[in-house]
């Protein structure tokens, strides 16, 4: 069925990122994988098209746009161009908005440029070794300290962790007030103090770092605070719902990839003296699966839309995720499993796709953290 | 999320339903059940109150409403009042757009106007016994004597069956020409000839009449013959979407009913000590239900939005059929397992609501049979 | 593969078992379903043929053997037949042990002839109405008067409740001491003051009744306390694991009889000018389920060595019937689609094996109790 | 429950091994993996043990064993050391068969000797790019010229292949033949014209090597013909069942490895102020995941039982091959999701375990290869 999403606008922005992956991005995008991170200059150009700041105001050289949508085009278009742009979405979808909700002016007029054109790589430091993504149990201290504070402790599953020159940490200002002790600190990546460390070695998404990154009495001028102190926990909650939503876009572009490459590759490859594509098996197993994404595209779609018009609760978030993500690792095994043995060599995109899809369902929030709060919303 | 697809006027009619149903067959529904079928009085009730033809037009005595969401809103409260009325859906929905869509002006005005009231049950007789529901391989013969067609052959699985006054019937009036031998003939359910084979004993849907119907030298007038002769194939597939989409619309408000009533369930039922709703797993398969049931109200919805504007095709209506029953075997399965031993008693809604489901997957084209053409869509 | 467990003498027992169910039981099952339980002369004719008490001493009647395997021959051969003979094995599977193991010589004498002959039906009464299963919630009490014990409660779900003889009634008989206050009594059906509550209406297992039982001051010689005072809980679950393997016999004999009759329906049945069985997906959905039953035959095969060697632990137990029964949906679903709309209706018998099976993940302790235990056993 | 496969000498044999492993192989397997293949010295080193040729005659230096237990024994204990030896299970498993069995007294006492010693390696050369593993579709060509024959062709999917020293190789003898035309060489892995290409990058398995083979104008003795010319077919299709078997083996040991790895894990990891293990749903997860490979042993050591009889089937151990793979999918699956964020690092075994893990579904016969076979022996 059609989506009826998007306007002449979001179309026109897509051509302009389908022609820039195509151009700019496939071509190198083996040479990325073997680095484990996007270049600098991929940055920058995706900056000068004006690709990494669309809902940040036109006075910042933002695009001034109030829609999620142009993000959503750009995940849709990387996974049609079977790329995987963790960083990019990590960037564009789920630390800009701290920037553009929570940042004051003076903060904003500091950091928006750079982040719209690229000469600053935003990441977000949550998690930690031994709390995980508990936001409760996190421990890293930041010590007023005059005009400053002083931060000592390690995160942990850092996305652009290894580049990043503009990152949301979250610390504890105040130890003994629980949640309420939660604050975001805006640290340079080149803070005295700071050390990244070891790129993580990961499954999948070979191209995207993530690390871990270690704080030695790094000095963070207080001027950096992100919202108010204490305030940390709700700012990082609040943007939960569409971080999981966009989650649930790349994931739902994922298996709307992996569905048509699939049938494509069974109607090309020869078996047993006809085509893959011929046997019964194969074609109820892409029926399924094209069932399956028309459910999961129309669920984000209303999403979507409720997202929009700033109507989307967390429980909504939550099942769009679940469901999402779960359709991607459904949808991505069956079709490797049509490709026969091409499907678990890496030349072949579904086989990246199958691991780059098993994260999916476990991070910012795994299956079970979203069980907890779709029952919540049920009353149990 | 919010539901987008209903105007006032629905949702006034939704009011009127919701009422009746309560008042009227809710009470009576135990009786029905033992009787095999609803009674004639429910009928003649629900023409009074101006259910049966929201679609014909006023001056037939309908409704003259272009939309198919009161018909969605006549079986969407039926499920949340926790009644089956599948005969009536072969009415309004099924049965219906062949009298509003095919007949002629003269049949209208002789039809309609009884069907409206609920003088006039109607029925669809398509299944053979040796054919079943493979409209090629039907074999029911109509020879054209005069101004009669004699008509002799064996239907069965046709629902209304036992008690239908206006039976729409596949013949073929022309054997040695495949499915451009196929016609359509309205029988008078009083005609010499006419026998009502015994009700099929089924798993579920216990309040709703199955059978088989045999026709002996039975004499059909040529003025009742449903479009022209040799087009029976093209009007009976010609409403397969809506049929099919029907369905998914019964199916979608089983699962909505069965998570409401289990959550309320597991709620209030105690067990080890505590209520059943306490357990993680008890949340955790609801909140995979509510997830799952989100989906399908989402494709759904939008299908319904395409069939408003005629622009559901026979992939769409396959995939929505496809995907909202599976999800209510799904469902209700889960959610009977939540009801612990109580779930395996008829005095319990849900155990009712599962033998019910299962005939879902099945009628009205199986889920085979949907993926079939769902492939076909694909290019497979 | 094989199966190596039965012995010449199984197997002359269980040519005894067919020709037995062949000729006395199948032609008259329909009048005990009708009936909704079997007929006092079935439980005569089976004491007859010495089918009723295989390991009870030949001093009693009984056939002396040492070993469980004559009984699963009674279930695998039902389900052969196509026949549910759940009050059967509640008799000699689930009632049968306590007799054997836990009565003491003058009790043996006093019930073991019976029992043997079928002039002695035998029940369990466990659960309670707002107990359910679960044993440390029970509260019918038996208070200690004279030489008797008078009884006064409610239970429920009484497998064999309608006609039962001796009903081993789970009584507290010190309501004080939690499951240390657990007694068992073997209470006279005719007892006065015992009511028997109306049949449950159940999903399935349509010959088989399943009653509430009402105690009103029912008094109980104090010579049919069954055990020690105070040792009924070590009692009722020292048997569960044969009572659970009991079902896992049953259901996967249902699984069993299930392919095997879907193999033949699907070879028979024409549809779109080939046989159902000729489709792919009719090969694929019935190598998956013979898979899947062969993995549930070895496992349970092994079960039954163990438990022949005494060494089947309650987590054993417990994976087997979790394994079995939810292997016995799984199979039964995916073949009654196979069987189109006939699959629908009752005079199939796969009808009838779907709605049967349902109780088997749920009784006895259902799939998620088998879980808890197993997830004990694993330390966690 | 207890298995009951093993001997003495089995568990002795498993006591070496074990010790090897951890010794030898475990220190040094990181390496492999950038390697990706194992060194010569392991195989020289698991020849000194006697680990290379238990089935061989002790003529020849083997072990003289009728067993293929000690196989199982030496898949067993590498997965319970985290380490996938799937080029070892080629040389023992899959390719010594055509040298014990197949291969004339000459072509034993030349070949025998070195595959004992580990100074040469193994390989079976059949699938082809195009041809996949359809052995009717091979056209690799072999032409008779005086004492040789002339090889030209490309195989691909070849274990061992980088390494091996002595490769079957499926080869056209008679191409208007079919498969009466298909015939085995033994090539030696330094023939002039034999290339081997570019090591295959697979999303798991990374110290193993698979390769594709160039053979132009190699010059192969007449004399390393494995038996009759014409007779590849039977004799590449009379080891299916030991290969798939061995397959079976080592899925079912990734799955025992991965659940014992995910108890311990779940035990040890905190997550909102408690363990994981302590999670109903982990206990559920975990508690599902045993069951499952309680059935899987099951299976798997009744057919190893049949093997050692000679009385595997063909279908057999399609059944097996289909049940150990599908639920090393499954569990493993569920384990990692367990891990949370860790369950993506390589770091963690359970990551590598996924990624070894995909392709059991596939090669030697994918899952919708098994269901043709089983479905063939069902008669369908």
């Amino acid at each position: 069925m059609k989506r009826s999403l998007f306007n002449d606008d979001h179309e026109a922005f897509r051509a302009t990122v389908r022609a820039f992956y195509a151009d700019h991005v496939v071509p190198e995008y083996d040479e990325w994988e073997r680095a484990g991170a996007p270049p600098r200059h991929f940055w920058i150009a995706a900056g000068k098209l004006g690709l990494l700041g669309t809902q940040v105001p036109e006075e910042f050289g933002g695009g001034g746009q109030d829609s999620f949508l142009f993000n959503v085009v750009l995940t849709e278009e990387s996974q049609r161009a079977g790329i995987a742009l963790g960083g990019l979405r990590v960037h564009t979808d789920i630390a800009m908005p701290y920037f553009l909700d929570v940042a004051n002016p003076e903060q904003q007029a500091r950091w928006l440029p750079r982040l719209v054109t690229g000469d600053a790589v935003a990441a977000l430091a949550m998690s930690e070794p031994v709390a995980g993504s508990d936001v409760k149990a996190l421990t890293m201290k930041a010590v007023r300290d005059g005009d400053s504070y002083v931060v000592n402790g390690t995160k942990t599953f850092i996305s652009n962790g290894a580049n990043a020159d503009l990152i949301i940490t979250a610390v504890k200002t105040d130890p003994s007030a629980g949640r309420d002790g939660l604050s975001l600190l805006v640290i340079d990546g080149d803070s005295p103090g700071l050390s990244r460390g070891r790129k993580l070695e990961k499954l999948g998404l070979k191209a995207q770092d993530l690390s871990e990154l270690t704080f030695e009495d790094v000095v963070v001028p207080a001027e950096n605070l992100l919202g108010a102190e204490g305030a940390g926990f709700g700012h990082l909650t609040g943007n939960l719902a569409q971080e999981r939503l966009s989650i649930a876009v790349n994931s739902q572009a994922a298996a709307v990839k992996a569905l048509s490459d699939t049938v494509a590759y069974t109607k090309d490859r020869k078996a047993f003296g006809t085509t893959v594509a011929s046997f019964q098996n194969t074609k109820f197993e892409l029926a399924a699966c094209a069932t399956d994404i028309e459910a999961g595209q129309s669920l984000l779609d209303r999403a979507l839309v409720a997202h929009e018009a700033k109507e989307l609760t967390a429980a909504d978030a939550a099942m769009v995720k679940l469901f999402c993500t779960e359709l991607q690792g459904r949808v991505i095994d069956r079709c490797l499993q049509l490709h026969g043995g091409y499907g678990y060599m890496l030349e072949y995109p579904i086989a990246k796709a199958y691991a780059d899809a098993r994260v999916s369902r476990i991070y910012a929030g795994s299956s079970e953290v979203m069980k907890v709060i779709i029952a919540k919303s049920l009353g149990l």
